[in-house]
């Protein structure tokens, strides 16, 4: 078999493609493994991920595969209290629920609770035969937010967990695609939370470690880095994977485990069909800046702080405490995310560090003006990603080319984050995406 | 120069960078000029177009154009009677307004001069300046059209334009993209009139005779076909253009004379900026199948019919006269438009005729179920269109990645009908903007 793509779901697709007895080869772009999902070093042998990072509850298929591997999992820093920064006023407090006006807290949960009841009449494996599934695909998550939630506080809020969830504007996505997403992950508090949610728990040695232990048990032969595929020739004897450097793989069937978008852009002998190609025309990546300060300590916890914080000034919106388990270095997290994403990644790389700091430093206190280290990861820069987190639908795709998205065509069948139906956008969709081709393929020897 | 495409828009860039003395070199892909215009023999002599094709009033440049290259442009035909198939029933009517309820017509001619109105408010260079755009870039035209449009028959006639404009859904398209290209065209009534409208006039010959002399012109040394870009390196010191078969073009500059979304196929050495690569996977191309049935005679003429129907029931939605300007033989042409083409598209090519030859015989009558030959392409399968007519801008596009559309980034220019100011997306747009190219590297020089 050949893979496109060393990221989760191209190593698990061959994984489970050799522990059937077939032959797989992986051929990745980039010179190392795991795509979206990459750890970098700070020093003294410590890490922080600049890509994907976290592990929640019922993401039981990225458990299981880095159990496998031996790689364990530590809880996300969330002691002591949160920060908002709300309306220009800087607050502390404690658990999920800010301090600001009730009656704004009401409406949001109010509008979660719906989303979360809609999103349940979206079936994952065929979210266009929602039963209104026109209706929803042709309004933008934010129509839908402006129709839904009374107050503005209300409503600043909710996009700034789209911004957050999906690294897009709430005008960017399709509102059939946020139930979509929404049912996918089971509720928008999954999404959101970090205890119990989404972004519970992270891996010792960072989330890279588990596809660089996976890569490493397929073996050296199977996986061949630096080989960016440019055309696949396909047909009913099978497929002839051209990639640069000369490299070509001869194989009956081929898994591309890479982003709908990118997965365009390869040069296809013969041509795929009209209804294919214009889907990944209408699939694009979210748009992300990872951005990490490094300090002697995570001086905020000695503040009794979390680390937590949430603006609605920015750019920096949502942060986090990334340090090592061992609590040193501390490390702060932020993110830009979608249109703050979108104008920083215009900046020089020097000018967006002074606007993160400035916005660590307006939450966290004068500490967090010097780090010792930043770190930052643009992923729209990235040749080979193009965005982060991933990708979202526009309005009118999924029930104009839903079906394009998983249905194979001849030898060529499709893995990736965004394939994945349960947690689909996650680690750990993509995980289940990689199990899913990998059964495709071995069913259609 | 290096020029990248062999449409309109490239040739029309060659033309004034030779005429200013410099050189130019254009590569285009497939083994013949004209990109989305395109030439169909009939037999004897005669053709039909399958791609684009009108000229209109105040498309002033493909005039200039078409007239220094001696061809000559006749009416479209419009004498005799106007059908519509609306809610089941067929109605014959005069001019330009069918004869349905006079209720909702005045609601679709309120909604229109609405939309005319709205549309001067956004300008042609920036449409993320107009005063609302974030608010219209968050809405689809689907969503303003349920708003704004009281009758659920005005919607539907609506919708049927938008589908005929756009070849793509109201739910596809950013309200402010629409308002966008109804200022480029001058207004609603001239994107969906025929006389007086962009549906005017044909070329004698065929369209396809304006690109094809213009290439002759340039000389055969000028335009490299069968010759598709792959990869781009380029910087301070020009441009080094690599396509299939071993051609390689040195220059000083570019011009990227291709649809946003295929520039981004492209492999750019070094990569280009994220912003750039970003709107490149939001601007899909729109979705048509272009049909024609040819007979003996415009046999429909002598029954007092123009050819021009108009139907809800589709999935011809939309027909004309499309014979030669010598009236013979009769040709009918029907579009698949948007969901109608996505859906038509996966039909065996039996199938479609089949399905097309009923919706003419439904409307002109048990004549048209024996045509002598049946025409059709379907853009989106084509390897270097991957969509027609044009590209349109989801919601968010243009007020998160507007600049990026028409910005050079360093020898790299960008080109084609979506480029275009005026008449964007239509055969004048792309003249226009291969006109604004050449000046741009000119001026680079």
């Amino acid at each position: 078999m050949a893979i496109v793509g060393a990221g989760l779901a191209g190593l698990v697709t061959a994984r489970d493609v050799i522990a059937a007895g077939s032959s797989a080869v992986v051929l990745e772009a980039r010179d190392r493994f795991g795509g979206r999902v990459l750890n970098e070093q700070i020093g003294d042998g410590k890490v922080v991920e600049v890509g994907g990072q976290w592990i929640g509850p019922t993401q039981d298929r990225l458990a299981a595969l880095s159990s496998d591997l031996g790689i364990e999992t530590f809880p996300t820093h969330v002691h002591g209290e949160n920060v908002i920064e709300w309306r220009g006023e800087l607050r502390r407090y404690r658990g999920t629920i800010p301090r600001i006006n009730p009656a704004v807290l009401l409406d949001v949960e109010r509008a979660q609770r719906r989303i979360n009841r809609l999103s349940k009449k979206v079936p994952l494996d065929k979210p266009w035969m929602a039963p209104k599934a026109r209706r929803w695909d042709s309004l933008t998550a934010d129509t839908w937010i402006r129709r839904n939630v009374a107050t503005k506080a209300g409503r600043d809020l909710l996009q700034l967990g789209v911004e957050a969830v999906w690294a897009a504007q709430p005008e960017d996505i399709s509102f059939l695609h946020m139930l979509f997403y929404v049912h996918s992950a089971g509720s928008l508090q999954m999404l959101f939370d970090t205890e119990g949610g989404a972004q519970d728990s992270r891996f010792v040695g960072g989330s890279q470690s588990v596809p660089i232990a996976l890569a490493q048990r397929l073996g050296e032969d199977t996986v061949v880095t630096e080989a960016p595929v440019r055309r696949i020739e396909h047909g009913h004897e099978g497929v002839l994977v051209h990639a640069d450097g000369g490299v070509t793989v001869k194989a009956s069937r081929a898994v591309m485990a890479v982003a709908p978008a990118l997965a365009g852009r390869i040069v296809y002998d013969p041509p795929l069909p009209g209804y294919r190609d214009q889907l990944t025309q209408r699939v694009p990546l979210g748009t992300v800046a990872k951005c990490m300060a490094v300090y002697d300590e995570p001086f905020w916890r000695g503040q009794g702080l979390s680390g937590q914080a949430t603006s609605d000034t920015g750019p920096v919106k949502v942060t986090y405490d990334n340090s090592p388990p061992d609590g040193s270095p501390g490390v702060l997290l932020g993110f830009l995310e979608g249109r703050e994403a979108r104008q920083a990644g215009r900046l020089s790389a020097r000018e967006r560090q002074t606007v993160v700091i400035d916005c660590f430093t307006r939450l966290f206190g004068p500490r967090a003006a010097k780090p010792e280290r930043y770190v930052e990861r643009l992923w729209a820069e990235e040749e080979f990603s193009r965005g982060c987190y991933g990708a979202h639908l526009p309005t009118g795709a999924w029930t104009n080319y839903g079906e394009a998205l998983r249905a194979p065509i001849g030898p060529l069948h499709w893995a990736g984050a965004e394939i994945g139906q349960v947690w689909s956008g996650y680690m750990d969709g993509a995980v289940r995406s990689g199990e899913t081709a990998a059964s495709e393929v071995l069913a259609a020897l």
